[in-house]
């Protein structure tokens, strides 16, 4: 059975928003194996809705809806797809109740038409917002109405329409994520070749995405337990092949492996940036809690900074220059040494576009870490790669470089 | 004539990529003033894209196509519209020669393929990657086929297909764009109603996006030089209706404006964070050549960093906290002495979702300037945002105060 993903918004079609809904979506019906052959969005127009709408009746067997389920008299996709399909729309006794609670005082007589609903449907309660969701089947075809928000969509998605997805069908399909930061993806490809192009389930699949990769493995089993059981030994034969660029499994991100990293060993990392402008005090400050593991960040652009902050030597400057292995590794010592953190680390680079040479072309840069232990440096060049990439890359090898020095 | 975007790839429908190509697009055809009423995404995959192209004839004048333009066998968007049209596929000698220009020793057979467009078609020449576009009119609809990553497509889009269009009718539209950061789009609105409801052309419309807002002022007319004559004296008014929370006319951002206003003034800026964590040094560093006008950032979360670095005395700590005018301020001088930047700039605040109090809830900041004439702090509170929109209201909220302390 394939699915049509159909959203509804005027804001969609002036190119205020980009449809992160559809993608969404689409992650999560490709994981369950349900494929998708079109995505449709339509305004927020009765008889263009209702065109779309017979339209992706004639092509699929799942239509989920995204947005127009609001209070407003634009908001019509319930309307005109009950409409569509012969349902009434009924006042949802339950739903009714939960909005007035949710909404207060702030609860006007066009809100309750959030809780008005095609009668006999599955009612998708959502947490995340006021408008409910719903779903039900009709002449052969299921219809699954989400809210427009993403910060709604996405979870009303995960936790009301896959579980319903689920049970319109025998068994379960789970998937789990190998994260990879520091080799290619068609290294990674050809090393697990052997498993990928033999493997039915579970199945093995590459993906690469700004500078990283990962592997899903996904199985299909009578229970979520079964099919979890189907990928572990393939999650850790792939882990096994592949090694120490494995930065984590079902993880989020690299920056929070290091943070909940130094958390459980009672580390502080300190940071001294220059190309990266920030970035990597940033990503690291980005996860909730940080502040417990995160000593201090130094942005020092021009040399009198990175010598007057950092420690970083007049004669290591003049001799090396700013973008250097040496400079690199004294701004890590020197940020270890102001801050008192255990972990110190140093990025020095040319992000570009300009300020490039022969010697040292755009794309160059050094990451340095030190620690009690030792200390380490690496030189990476990315040519024709943009400053914004330049710079997250560079920030992703300075993360990794303080995962492989003191987490491993 | 309204227009369909047809947006051909797997990588969609799988959710790998968002359709930032459809929203770049429809943006651009907004300003033109040419309606989208839909968008459809359909697989590499001939017969679905047939039925998808059928669809879209009978209900777009205009139908512009991204992806599917490049040399595997996959792309298939020039072959299956080509014969839906009726029209040969010809090598075209000029994209042949430029082809091997650009590719040299990577040139394959294959690529060959990308040099191949539909007879009689013009051209649409890429300068920002291998595959050309093309646009032919037939049978009463104008196809315009662009390649499908946004980096290719946006500027594709801008450079060749708009121009393309422009060309099919009479007059051109402009538009300028007045940016705010300080005033809500309500109370922008109800201050340029009395514009907004009674201009026909030019056109001032109102925008919000991620805690700034903006007018959009359009105009139609025989030239391009006219049509800007007919915008700037809405321009000059919207701009002295609004004062000075108008930050810039046509610019890119906030951090642009405040790093080329330092620029042409002779000013270093140097910044202490704390809940903003690396995000106001990554805005400013994100420009390029900020190298001229950034002295250094310090990223200081704990109560000894702020006291060690950047000299907050730890009597201020202990009687006002960290979250604090007292502390903003003191981290402005601080990182101003410390740098001898002309300009100090320091944040401190609670972006959640843990660390809030009743006193001092979730979402509460201050932000404080220092400079050669004096110095300023605010204090703001965002209810019931995230710790990511927090953040970045907070570090747009300490540029605004720079540009106001010394760019006015």
């Amino acid at each position: 059975m394939n699915c049509e993903i159909l959203s509804v918004g005027t804001e969609l079609l002036l190119g205020e928003i980009a449809n992160l809904d559809a993608q969404i979506i689409s992650q999560g019906l490709s994981e369950q194996g349900i494929d998708v052959f079109y995505h449709t969005v339509v305004g927020d127009n009765p008889e263009r809705l209702k065109k779309a709408l017979d339209t992706a009746r004639q092509r699929a067997g799942i239509i989920i809806t995204t947005g127009g389920l609001g209070p407003t008299a634009d908001d019509l996709t319930k309307e005109t797809i009950a409409a569509a399909f012969g349902r009434r729309l009924v006042m949802d006794p339950v739903q009714q109740k939960r909005l007035h609670e949710r909404m207060g005082a702030r609860m006007t007589p066009n809100n309750e038409k959030q809780a008005v609903l095609p009668e006999g449907c599955t009612v998708l309660e959502n947490d995340w917002g006021t408008a409910p969701g719903c779903a039900f089947e009709a002449q052969g075809c299921h219809v699954i109405m989400l809210p427009g928000p993403p910060r709604e969509c996405e979870p009303m998605f995960r936790y009301r329409a896959l579980p319903y997805l689920e049970s319109l069908r025998e068994g379960v399909i789970r998937s789990r994520y190998v994260k990879i930061f520091g080799m290619g993806e068609s290294e990674m490809e050809s090393r697990l070749s052997y498993l990928m192009n033999t493997l039915k389930n579970p199945t093995a699949a590459p993906y690469a995405k700004e500078g990283e990769c990962l592997v899903r493995v996904t199985a299909k089993a009578a229970d979520e337990k079964q099919a979890l059981a189907l990928c572990e030994p393939v999650v850790q034969e792939v882990c096994s092949v592949l090694g120490d660029v494995v930065y984590g499994v079902d993880v989020q991100s690299l920056e929070q492996v290091v943070v909940e990293g130094l958390r459980s060993r009672g580390l502080h990392v300190a940071v001294a940036e220059s190309c990266t402008g920030g970035l990597i005090a940033r990503r690291i400050t980005d996860i909730p809690g940080a502040s417990e593991v995160f000593g201090c960040g130094l942005v020092t652009y021009s040399n009198e900074m990175k010598n007057k902050l950092l420690g970083v030597s007049n004669e290591t400057l003049a001799q090396f220059g700013a973008v250097s292995k040496e400079t690199a590794l004294e701004m890590a010592r020197g940020v270890r040494r102001v801050s008192g953190a255990d972990v110190g680390v140093g990025v020095t680079g040319i992000a570009g576009p300009g300020g490039g040479s022969a010697e040292k072309p755009v794309g160059l840069f050094y990451a340095a870490v030190s620690f009690e232990g030792g200390e380490q440096v690496i030189e990476r060049l990315r040519r024709n790669a943009t400053r914004e990439r330049t710079r997250l890359y560079a920030s992703s090898c300075a993360l990794d470089l303080v995962r492989r020095a003191v987490l491993l």
